[in-house]
């Protein structure tokens, strides 16, 4: 390794050779007009069919009954006999290159029709994503940025869109891109040591670069560590709700859920199967966990359905242990250590209810599931429960599994320039590391992307984005 | 019912007083502003909430980062902390009424939001169809064309786009609006007589409405008539497949409709399920009807087979035998009188295939559904068979059940009156079956648009049209 040279260096830390650099993409140039449907699939109203590139204007005036659109002007007209639509030509649109959409009816022939008229101009059908990659490589955003795009469409809950719309106005992208720019510049100091290898010079200030590595090393653990909660935060905090059979979790579970369905049922296409189990409050997301009843059994298939419920609670932040008042209070069989618990007494509105247990360690409600009696004081509860591990305001969260791998092995490689320094490591196997590290931190900010690492990105991304 | 007046005769004929008029509508007038999701319901790149009504404009600027909207320009804005979009005005929108689109980003979440704010601000959320309905109560289309306008939502074949855009731009439901004058013309003067009952006058022209009733007579049962061929082009025509077993029915199938489902599965939300058995050749839409395989046997179960089989090539207008080429021919054991057949040789590929059947009175393709061998051929004498049956270009075709209900009971009530004419009846008989026609032809027109009516047309239309 003493006598690599720079260049097998580079070669040698990065998977291409020129990938180090501002934006530099290797995947095939981004060419030609792309067409496709960007509103969701299926049948509505209206949809809108997105074309873009240097072609777009020309090959939809072609089918229009208008000579020319006038930028950003939404003009009614009709394309072939085919539908009468609204378009609207924007000179810079999404892409960021020349944009038409066309707002035609919603229907699945019209989309097909539309896409098949522009095909035979010549136009592409868009890969998923590809609007957007298009965006970033006119650097209109950065990849961190484009990924953003990505969650922001997944968003379901508060505080996935929250996530999102932070990472697309910035995030902590900028911050790590003016530390990785500091890295950059130190390293490419180094290497230059390397071409006057013979007359031991030292052109990078260790003392310096000390400094940075332990500046990154702060920043990138409070990112890293943060994961678990954005991550928490984007899927929704577990909860498992357990208690002995016929205590009532199930419809505890289905007034929770109804009740917050006011305007959802109303709403087409917020699919009751995607939200089945979340329960938003006061902008926080609940993910409750399937759980089965708890109770002692020699029956193998309960046993099973118990370890589910056992698992249930180890994943869960918050465990609602569901205990039926009209019977004897006993405490939960479950190590519940470290948890945040609340004891729900259901089936207070019944006669012959207990009183709440005295002295229990958790907070009590009590509730009834089925007169939905009780269930805002619960929200209450939850809400209390989970408020001290809720980030505060304008904190950064690290919610994207990619760039937590990332950072990770940013991490794994500072820590080895971080030795190699205290033990003297030559400055060549100083770079190997810190290219490395240049390297997952650029795949954070896009200043390094490769075909891998775009595809990886782009494939996420739904047609028409 | 001598002694009936006027105002009797018109409460009689129809479900309310002032039914019979001009656009007359009894539904609750439509106000406020209203709001709804128009693309179709879920996940894309790309949404658009529609806002309409006298307060559209005002209540979405409340939220947004710009002050104004110039009208048709689309301005890129920000909309509270939710999302950056493409917000349009419109001083008269596709409702006739001030609307605003927001073109936001299509997460669930984003929608919602958009949604639940507006509705904070007053709006309603709009009930299925609901902004078509506002457009029908400015004038701006008719109920025949607000009709089409659900249709043409609904197209997913050619035939079916085709008639919904003949119907939306006319149709025949001017040339009916038109008839329907001359005849509320005729009734006003006969009911006038009604008032002169003591003086024995009449001024309705006789002559003129027996020429009427007849032109009514020809011009409907031709609308009538066409509803069959209408109705089989909207849901696609409809071929029966049969052969005894093994002769390759369903590879045929296969072979058919996935030769024509290259940019089908290109696009988005082109779901398969409801394309399943529908193929489209040179703009005719074929539907496959499933059946079993044709052999005796004493199997109830069996038989039971045999009988949908028998059922589906009653009712398909295209039938294809298929015959394993490889074994002895056999005619089909079938009533096939009044059918167009096509005799499909199988198997074609493999040794020993027969030659094609000598004086046989249907065409013979000769095909090998396995190495998609003679397809072609087949699809080209798929479309020769139905050729003849297929309505000239520029014919006007009823393809809407309600109209064709609508219309056959003003065919009842015109041959009542006919009958009555011949017969001498009184004329406030007369005008009593007259009002009936008048008030179902108006039906069909709008010009007769009461609750009842409006609401069977609009639950057809999704929400956000």
């Amino acid at each position: 390794m003493s006598d690599s040279s720079p260049t097998q260096v580079r070669l040698n830390s990065d998977s291409s050779p020129t990938a180090i650099g501002e934006n530099t993409c290797m995947t095939r140039p981004s060419d030609g007009t792309i067409v496709a449907v960007s509103t969701p699939a299926g049948v509505g109203g209206i949809a809108v069919v997105r074309v873009s590139g240097s072609e777009a204007l020309r090959m939809v005036l072609r089918h229009l009954s208008v000579s020319d659109l006038s930028p950003r002007h939404a003009t009614y007209c009709r394309f072939d006999e085919l539908d009468d639509l609204v378009a609207v030509y924007f000179p810079t649109g999404y892409s960021g290159e020349p944009t038409v959409e066309l707002s035609c009816h919603g229907s699945q022939y019209v989309q097909q029709a539309l896409l098949q008229a522009l095909v035979d101009e010549g136009a592409h059908l868009a890969a998923p994503g590809e609007f957007t990659l298009r965006a970033f490589r006119h650097g209109r955003l950065n990849l961190s940025q484009a990924e953003a795009v990505a969650d922001l469409i997944d968003a379901v809950t508060p505080a996935q869109h929250r996530l999102a719309v932070s990472q697309l106005r910035g995030g902590y992208a900028e911050q790590l891109r003016q530390l990785r720019q500091r890295l950059l510049d130190l390293t490419s100091l180094m290497e230059l040591e390397l071409d006057f290898s013979q007359e031991d010079v030292e052109f990078a200030n260790r003392t310096e670069l000390c400094q940075l590595l332990s500046t990154l090393h702060f920043q990138l653990s409070t990112l890293i560590a943060s994961f678990r909660m954005g991550n928490a935060l984007k899927r929704g905090l577990p909860v498992a709700i357990v208690g002995l059979p016929n205590a009532g979790k199930s419809s505890l579970l289905n007034t929770l859920l109804e009740d917050d369905r006011a305007i959802v049922s109303d709403v087409p296409g917020t699919t009751r199967d995607t939200v089945e189990e979340l329960l938003t409050l006061g902008g926080v997301t609940f993910r409750f966990i399937d759980t089965a009843g708890l109770h002692r059994t020699s029956d193998a298939v309960e046993s099973l359905g118990i370890e589910r419920s056992l698992r249930a609670v180890t994943d869960a932040r918050l465990v609602l242990y569901v205990h039926d008042a009209t019977t004897a209070w006993r405490p939960p069989e479950l190590e519940l250590a470290d948890k945040q618990v609340i004891v729900v007494m259901n089936k207070c509105d019944l006669e012959g209810c207990q009183s709440p247990v005295a002295g229990c360690q958790w907070p009590v409600v009590q509730i009834s599931a089925k007169r939905c009696d009780g269930i805002d004081a619960l929200k209450q509860a939850m809400l209390e429960a989970v408020r001290g591990e809720l980030p505060a305001e304008g904190d950064v969260l690290l919610s994207n599994a990619r760039h937590y791998e990332a950072l990770q092995r940013v991490q794994q490689a500072l820590a080895h320039v971080g030795k190699g320094l205290v033990d003297g490591t030559p400055a060549d196997l100083l770079a190997v590391d810190l290219r490395d590290a240049l390297y997952h931190l650029g795949a954070v900010t896009g200043e390094v992307a490769n075909d891998e690492i775009l595809s990886n990105v782009f494939s996420r991304f739904c047609v028409g984005k």
